[in-house]
């Protein structure tokens, strides 16, 4: 029997122990541009490892059905990594806690319009899993000379689903 | 009399004196997530002064409507900004070349969808301007303590259209 994980909310407190939710959401830091724009400063933790930089990339994914199964995940040990969607369609986080080494409590959110995420350090996630097309995101993460990618197939599957 | 300026599609070359265009076209960099993603590659000339770091914000604009009447810009003197839509709906992005500390022959240009922006460190530009609600972009820019805005308010205004 094929394990099942159930898709979620993006929020906030739930996202906080695998990273930041991007959204303009609550209060803002500041009002700028003579009162036409809210600003929500500094709202990711953003991390490039001792010797690696900030970098902007454009990933254009194939976009997933559901339900979806999850059979690899991954994590970066030199750096952090933003997903910011250039549509409002919404993608797929799919997440996980470590344990010496390995990847437990599955977990999936589903974005909103006007959600992005900032995934943290060493934080066992998902491929890039957009739910309609095109998928076209910038991506913040850590350009820099060394590996900084560390992949774990899964010795079961899991099925995520509504 | 009042001065004009055409609005012009937003291009990787014509846009190279001003910063970079963002998005996913033309051949990838790297195929990645085995085959289900294109990545192109840090595509952005990124800079965060000499003191400051990259900090990730999300701006909540105003949308406004065409013709636009332009009375300030904007430059920041301490590194380069960039735009994510997260939504699809275009924006304007409007740039002038420096001569002395004045802003000259400003341009406009309209973004298409999937489309952002990342504008050189001290290049003038307009305040964020989207064309259509709720105008939701991800940020990524300079964090530092000293100051990073200078104005410049145009001795005769300028209207922008189509």
């Amino acid at each position: 029997m094929i394990a099942h994980v159930r898709i979620e909310p993006l929020t906030v407190a739930a996202f906080a122990p695998y990273g930041d939710v991007l959204e303009a959401v609550g209060a803002p830091d500041r009002i700028i541009n003579e009162g036409s724009c809210e600003r929500f400063h500094d709202r990711a933790r953003l991390d490039f490892g001792p010797d690696g930089r900030a970098g902007l990339s454009v990933f254009h994914a194939m976009p997933r059905s559901l339900p979806l199964t999850l059979e690899l995940v991954e994590r970066h040990p030199e750096g952090s990594q933003a997903f910011v969607p250039m549509s409002a369609d919404p993608f797929l986080v799919i997440v996980a806690m470590d344990e010496k080494g390995r990847p437990v409590n599955v977990r999936a959110f589903r974005t909103a319009p006007g959600q992005g995420i900032n995934i943290l350090r060493n934080t066992w996630h998902g491929v890039l899993t957009p739910l309609a097309g095109p998928g076209r995101f910038t991506v913040i993460d850590r350009v820099g000379a060394t590996p900084n990618l560390e992949e774990y197939r899964l010795a079961a599957p899991l099925v995520i689903r509504d």
